[in-house]
């Protein structure tokens, strides 16, 4: 069983801060302050260009990502970190759209990543004007799946409501007409237990700077099924997903197995920092994760609709059917969660109207949720929002 | 006059050790050390989601940009910081080849960076099968530009011998023939300077780890002339690089100018420590660092020639002829290498039987280089790389 105060204690969290936005960005852990340090003197510092050997960097994207794949269900060596989740997204269309060659159809959905959208167009541009990328409402994906079908690309959890996908089913769906499967798990990987090996995904990709807690810009991972992985050829095709990277031939020969989805040379300070945020999960157990993520956003939902009427639930009410987060709509969401940040809950707002709250039970308890909600509540009945302050739009991440 | 006592000051490096391989991985500045610490503490720790506004990080590639466009004769606004350089590479060859639609051959040398033409490699291949990559002999290069090439992809300083490129001589004759240009800088910024402005470079990417000191896996960046700013469409369009990035729309609309070339969320610890490793340049002119660097690579060929008869010179003779390094042939190299690295003296090997020297002045003066040669000698002279363990090969970088 869990111990979330274990868990809690392995995080920085700044005094007065209830913090609702570890889908977005994850919180410091303690440890991956003191192992960047390290990274910094002791091997950079220190061992120079033989850090790449000495300390291990040329091998941190396969470690870690044997780290990241005993939480997506995923087989050893067969998830590699590296790069951002775009950049991956397009590693992954690329080489799915190849193994299914005679079809030229990409089917998403409107509530997948704009991002995700963006690389497919992007790639679809470069592959030639027959390839389209074609996006229809997240309940009727499966009503689309067809043997046009080459790819059907989706983010297992909606960004913006939480709704979840039935990962299992949609891949066997799109088996069934011949179709393979590219699944972003963003909003997945440490939120949730995912099988990608038992629900036979043919590919998936992830960031690691939400419930993994690297840190702002922390490296995105690759899942290959290994029945696909000798055969997938990168689009991205760099030096370090080379047979030989060293030996600096002239033509490319992709690396067996996973290793061909490496590109450049990886961030190592970035790499560092998801390592020591790993750690973590030594001590935590997914399934308990899950299990109490979904007994606190029903709390935050039970406390804000008896004491915010002004909200409408954006969210699958049946958590079961959601990721680690609840929606709310409200026409002055974005001001009203400027008022929220500065009473110290952060949160996120989603346009036009959507409030975003993130339940990460590793660092959030009970206490945080009630709280958070009876602030939120003071704020709707003072109408706290309605300062010019809490209007002035900045970016917003 | 730069003071280079200052700016050695300005590096940690390890006792005992003369590091002349700079030209793989600079050292560690000691101020990035202090900055990275501060972005996980102070920002990352404190502010949490908002330090992507607080504390300036989304907007840390474009400052970034200008920073480095300083070095490289960009212009304001023209430069921006992110991912790998073979992820720039594409970006930049994509783009170029888009802005030429009727031409179908990218033209390189043999001297280029591998990951450079393997990128190209794959790029032709997502692109169609009328695409090319013709690879000619670095001599030969102006002799194979024709109004057939659409794209001619060189790296300035070739990364074995440090032949340097005449980049604004071969972008002129590329231009007479209709064809665009995209210079790989990685050897180039922070070596000599560059002016791509002025030699009307289309596209310029290259790599902050090296001469610009950034630390393992630094952020590549990517140059794209005003002209073509508004024109390059982006095969890798992000979400970064979205006109509005956080409207979240279903399509994608390039940014104006440069931002478009951003990809994903950026690597803030990575992009903190080349913020901080750019400060020596407040102390430092590039001229007198190319003027210096000169002079230190002529010394140490004269050194090793006069003391070390069983080596080869296979740089150019004339120090304006080559980049910021020295290679020296030598059958048994790759031993003699391990020999001198367990002496102290960090230099690297480049398959088959090169030995490189890289002398960057901001931190190796003229005592390092005499040392370094007499070592040499020294090791020459008693069969010091004749030992089992010089000849065992690891994965060098």
């Amino acid at each position: 069983m869990t111990d979330f105060a274990t868990t809690k204690a392995m995080f920085h969290l700044p005094e007065g801060v209830i913090y609702l936005d570890g889908n977005s960005l994850g919180p410091l852990p303690k440890a991956a302050s003191a192992r960047v340090q390290k990274t910094l003197s002791d091997e950079w510092g220190e061992m120079l260009i033989t850090g790449w050997n000495k300390a291990g960097w040329m091998d941190l994207p396969a470690r870690l990502g044997d780290r990241v794949g005993k939480l997506i269900g995923a087989p050893k060596g067969s998830v590699v970190l590296g790069d951002t989740l775009s950049i991956k997204v397009y590693q992954a269309l690329a080489s799915a759209l190849a193994l299914r060659p005679e079809r030229r159809v990409i089917l998403s959905d409107t509530g997948n990543f704009p991002s995700d959208l963006y690389m497919a167009q992007g790639l679809a541009r470069t592959l030639g004007p027959d390839y389209v990328l074609k996006t229809v409402a997240p309940d009727d994906v499966a009503a689309h799946l067809n043997n046009e079908v080459a790819v059907l690309m989706l983010t297992q959890v909606d960004y913006r409501t939480g709704a979840l996908h039935d990962m299992d089913a949609l891949t066997r769906q799109a088996h069934g007409v011949g179709a393979l499967t590219v699944w972003d798990l963003a909003h997945s990987a440490g939120a949730l237990p995912v099988d990608v090996a038992g629900c036979r995904a043919d590919f998936a990709v992830g960031c690691t700077y939400k419930y993994l807690n690297s840190g702002p810009g922390g490296p995105a991972f690759i899942y290959v099924a290994p029945e696909h992985s000798q055969a997938a050829t990168p689009a991205l095709s760099g030096w370090l997903g080379h047979d030989a990277p060293f030996d600096f031939e002239l033509n490319y020969r992709p690396a067996p197995g996973i290793d061909r989805m490496r590109v450049g040379t990886p961030a190592i300070l970035q790499m560092a920092a998801l390592d020591a945020a790993l750690d973590v999960w030594d001590h935590a157990d997914i399934a308990d994760v899950r299990a109490r993520s979904i007994h606190l956003c029903d709390l935050f939902v039970r406390a804000v609709e008896s004491t915010c009427p002004q909200l409408q639930l954006a969210s699958p009410r049946d958590g079961t059917k959601r990721g680690s987060q609840v929606s709310f709509r409200f026409k002055h969401g974005y001001a009203c969660m400027q008022a929220l940040i500065a009473r110290g809950v952060i949160g996120d707002f989603r346009a036009p109207d959507l409030m975003r709250f993130g339940f990460t039970p590793l660092y959030i308890g009970e206490a945080e949720v009630t709280d958070a909600a009876r602030i939120l509540s003071e704020i709707l009945e003072t109408r706290g929002w309605d300062r010019p302050e809490f209007h002035a739009r900045a970016k917003v991440t």
